[in-house]
């Protein structure tokens, strides 16, 4: 029961060699979800071996070429590799003229059911399954790029019947499933039997949340709240919160508030500047608010265990 | 006076971890021409240490992915580094189309001068210099995405004053042009000095042809007679002969015959199948026909020497 989350890409606007455009993958029990795509995302989830034939889902945050210039390659080499499974792309409604127009230009259409789902500026419910649920909400970046944040959030995962429990006070099988869901059980002689006797607890659902590219705001922090892991990006030092505010970046320090603010569990900071071929001092400066940060870098990999919540 | 070719990615349709999408750099005395340019080609540039911003002419054989989905990367990050710089691009029309449809829908102009210029199905000449010139001529591919090759060729240089010569036989400095070019000097007496005892050969003049993706045919030889460095797609070897054919491309047996009626120096064999994990197959099948060839890498550089023309 995975979730882990895979760097493939933490550079900004312009790659670097050791540092890719944007891009990430999830993997949540076995689904793999691409977050956002930059130039050469295809060659890097080869390069770090993620059987990327698996992504159904791709996020794309904003219109800024480091975060969907891959994209068309990768679409493509699905096309060519035989894909026949449907892909699902949520992005900026501008991206579906950007690729149509691509494929009529080339004369080559994909050959597998791609759909588009264009993102709104308020927050949404972009994605659920059996097993989690996507949402997007806006960021403050650019007016001509605006961007927005996920949330990756794992449902709640039904209790652990304890069989010798159960066998003891003879619940019927038919019971098991609310038994699961946490009812207590009443015996036919009318006993209470408290659902912590006869189950445990599952493994807490996991969350996580990218925040990229965007201007440091407190408000961010209520799309997120106790958030297992946080990514915000952190393109530069605290000395620059000037340019970062005219650029509609955050800094390492701004990033360290967030992850306070939401409560989060851990934060990551990616999309550094070129400027800094050593982030470690954006590491320091965001660990004086935040102690649990960690820094991003290309093939990276963060996992969350399936811990079980206390009892 | 350099005359060398890096390889940035020798791979096909799909890229692989060893071998990138298409993408050449070629420097002929300091000037440096881009020779397709496939997703992660800015990416490459970096890693090979291409001093890339000196780029002035980027040349892309057809309209497939793997040729010039790096294309908007990097004249997105020419704009971010502030390039002022004309940048000329050489393309099937639709290219200009493609790159003005994004720029429209990202709000984002090239903030240099950006030239397309259209390549047409005949041969035609591209560029020139003072240093060289540049033709395109047709190649067979498929029809909804018609491929060119590409010739690079120096223009000669002028003969070498030998000084102490000259002083000899007293001719005067507004003679010099003129024995530069190779005319016979005539002394006031009347006396006709060679132009061989005055001076010394240049350089010969070095020349480069580029051929992908195409089906073989003799016809093609035509374009690059003579050529000192030939690269030849090489998508398949010799037993794939009819997928060659299916696909329009050519084995690495029929690079060699093209080789060997161009009368070529060196023939470079690329564009593999990503089947080929190892393609030196490839390149013992094409030794049988013409010895002198090579396999590409990426990162590899074949250098022209300035060697001196036969007395």
């Amino acid at each position: 029961m995975k979730f882990e989350l895979t760097i493939l890409g933490c550079g900004s606007a312009v790659p670097t060699v050791q540092r890719n455009s944007a891009a990430q993958v999830l993997n949540v029990q076995g689904r793999l979800f691409l977050i956002d795509c930059g130039e050469g995302t295809q060659q890097q989830l080869r390069r770090f071996k993620v059987p990327y034939t698996r992504i159904n889902h791709v996020f794309i945050s904003h219109l800024h070429g480091d975060h969907f210039f891959g994209l068309a390659g990768l679409l493509s080499s699905f096309s060519l590799q035989g894909r026949r499974a449907d892909l699902h792309v949520y992005a900026d409604e501008r991206l579906q003229g950007i690729i149509d127009f691509l494929s009529r230009a080339m004369h080559s259409r994909p050959r597998y059911p791609l759909h588009f789902h264009p993102i709104g500026r308020d927050a949404q419910l972009l994605h659920e399954d059996k097993a989690l649920t996507v949402h997007s909400f806006p960021l403050l970046h650019r007016a001509d790029a605006p961007s927005s944040g996920f949330l990756f959030a794992e449902r709640p995962r039904p209790r652990h019947v304890r069989r010798e429990m159960t066998d003891a006070f003879r619940v019927p099988v038919a019971f098991m499933h609310r038994l699961k869901q946490g009812e207590d059980f009443v015996t036919p002689d009318g006993e209470v039997i408290a659902n912590e006797r006869l189950t445990t607890p599952a493994p807490a659902p996991r969350s996580y949340a990218y925040l990229t590219d965007t201007l440091f705001h407190p408000d961010h922090a209520e799309y997120c709240k106790g958030v297992d892991l946080l990514y915000h990006e952190a393109t530069y030092g605290d000395d620059l919160a000037r340019l970062a505010r005219e650029t509609f970046h955050s800094t390492a320090g701004e990033a360290a508030r967030l992850a306070l603010l939401a409560g989060a569990g851990r934060l990551l900071l990616g999309h550094f500047s070129s400027r800094y071929p050593d982030p470690s001092c954006l590491l320091e400066q965001a660990r004086l608010v935040f102690p649990d940060t960690r820094l991003c870098e290309d093939g990276a990999v963060f996992e969350l265990p399936a811990a079980r919540r206390e009892l």
